[in-house]
């Protein structure tokens, strides 16, 4: 069942250690096959080296197993939620990388400081609304989906040009056409969160990039007119 | 005798370069026989490439060894009043680890900013009581232990919730139910110590997790209610 | 055609992962043969472990492909502008490396403050002037060769003693003799970048080297009176 | 010639790229025959990968060349002039690692702020006073040991006991009773600067060892008394 994408979502877990995103087991890659309905998700607690494309759970898109021996990752609602509600998105990644979390503990966004951040996000990586303690003790992970959606509605951002969030207090979720390119962006993430904070530290103000940098550097890559890379 | 729990203990000192733990012979993990009253500890001085199961040393719970041609490690009374005194737990892990280091150098507790700290420790991490000159000169690592247990009591905290605490201006120790589980949350410090000073420097304020949202990680991963991992 | 240069501008761009100056394809290196007027560029978006000799582009400097099947970087109109304003240089390195970002988004040069800066570049690295929003619209990666090469001259900076420079908000550019050449500059930037970043944070004021260290550094390292390396 | 000890210095220099302490060539490791009054010395910009035993350079007490076709470390009169000086070193090392260069530049001493300092050195590292301008173009590399031994004597420090210096807007010298010693002194250095950086961040305050527990680190691993490691 969906073998093509198990080995797809297997590989961007993967991917996860070699590009230095996680310790231990703390992070998890999922992917969706959209007209099916169903989504491919790392098992809870599994060391990536004993990690095998087998152990991945099916769920469908009320967030229940479909398919797998073992429990799935604790944070399926959130994925849950977010496939629901960002319908253009293929894969989604959480993890606890150091400096992404740096930040969302400061309940704080990853501002636009520099064309590499432009590059990949067309805005500030917004800090989630942290949960209340009710959210937290009812559903805490499907509200972790939640407040993601909501925040981007409030801040009237584009989920597919803005490919990432924080939950405050937690770490970052991001997310992408495929799961190997949510793994892209998590990465860049946690990238620009290193050199903002170096950033910040130096300048003590803000720095954001002006309107029309951000619109060189996204649309280069992005949409119609990118001239970026071979096609 | 005890051949193993050497083989355990062996694995766990083996596991600080693997995960970037230790510089040059910097640390040492032991790990206890409950029944027959005796733990097994790395010797003092040897470089973890040399080190083998047989060189470690089997001490009674006076702290005087029972087997061993080497000498154990100058922690030694350390680990034999933690075990003394915290009764179930099962392996200790002495660091010096840099981020934790400079939070023990600051006399700083490691607070609780995050959910990963939350997944592991259920409190700050506390930075133990400094010695006196005549606690140092007296029974320096025998002392070290004392400081620690002192500081849980005085502070009320559970040694099983919080497994591990900073000895100020020197460094960390853990412990856990077992020698790897004791490694595993010396890993969780020293990644939350340094997600702590970039937090504290974004912020220059106290942001501490509220006690729902400590609640709800810790329990999710600990005791009878939690849903983390494989069961 | 070049098929020397090829390699060796090949063997360049490999040096840049080697080294941890790039994540992902961040950064692309070029060489010049200055009889021909011709340059040799890395293709636009290839990973490093799928780069081969052959995919590299050549270009005239018009900023015209004369060879080649692939697109060729994004940068090449900022390569081309420094080729032909720049008449000594042989090579030309462009990074995202995280320190010089840093830099780079603070819009701050990297000031001379330690001797292995001084061994290198013979006066601070200069963070160009920003791009106005007609100059990003009009010609954005023509004018980030352009700003350059102004700065240079209004500051009246020798290319070939400060063989750096960071474009703001952006990263560095970095230049020299060979390709080989321009990529150990690009290196060295990086390093002082983090060293800088750490005694900034130590002093906070200024704490340039004295003329005379800086002519003592740079001048036993270049030039006919020097005394480093073998003869 | 002198092979055992060529040996040995050509396995120290080794060590450094090993323990992340050079970049490039920027790294020296000599190491002295007492009874001949010679040194051996790591060859002028000569990369550690192609370096070979042979190609280094003996030198005597006068700072001259006795044997060797290559040119010597630039360095060699500051080796020179501390072998004079201290006449109980054995190897002495010159690195630009860049935690320590950070405190050089900022010209501060690296405090003796936790117990890993302790166990090495017995008072702060010294940042030695700056040269002056007659002292850079007279004789910049023997003045660079003159300022050391200066430092050491007018602050009455031991320089078995403390046992490296920073040069000020340079980097730091590190000396033991043997080349490999010396490298180890170099390491602990660059960890213990590490380490101080962050702290001071934290405190934002001198919170220095007390004198006891710097005696007490400091006598249990040296001298008559010490009860760390083998014996």
């Amino acid at each position: 069942m969906l073998e093509k994408l198990k080995e797809e979502v297997y590989e961007a877990n993967m991917s996860l250690p070699k590009l230095n995103l996680v310790t231990f087991t703390w992070g998890n890659v999922s992917g969706i096959d959209r007209e099916q309905g169903l989504f491919v998700i790392k098992p809870s607690g599994v060391p990536y080296e004993k990690l095998k494309p087998e152990d991945l759970v099916v769920i469908n898109l009320k967030g229940e197993v479909v398919e797998g021996d073992k429990n799935p990752s604790s944070d399926t609602p959130t994925h849950t939620y977010l496939y629901n509600h960002f319908p253009k998105i293929g894969g989604i990644v959480h993890t606890h990388s150091p400096w992404a979390v740096s930040f969302a503990a400061a309940k704080m966004d990853i501002p636009a400081l520099n064309t590499t951040h432009a590059d990949t996000f067309y805005t500030a990586v917004p800090a989630a609304d942290a949960l209340t303690k009710a959210e937290i003790e009812e559903d805490y992970e499907g509200n972790t989906g939640k407040t993601i959606v909501r925040t981007f509605k409030e801040r009237n951002l584009d989920y597919e040009a803005t490919p990432a969030a924080l939950v405050s207090q937690h770490g970052p979720f991001a997310w992408g056409a495929t799961p190997a390119k949510a793994v892209y962006n998590a990465k860049v993430l946690e990238v620009v969160a290193e050199e903002d904070f170096h950033t910040l530290e130096l300048t003590h103000q803000n720095s954001e990039l002006p309107q029309y940098l951000l619109d060189k550097h996204y649309y280069r890559k992005h949409g119609p007119n990118a001239y970026y890379g071979q096609r």
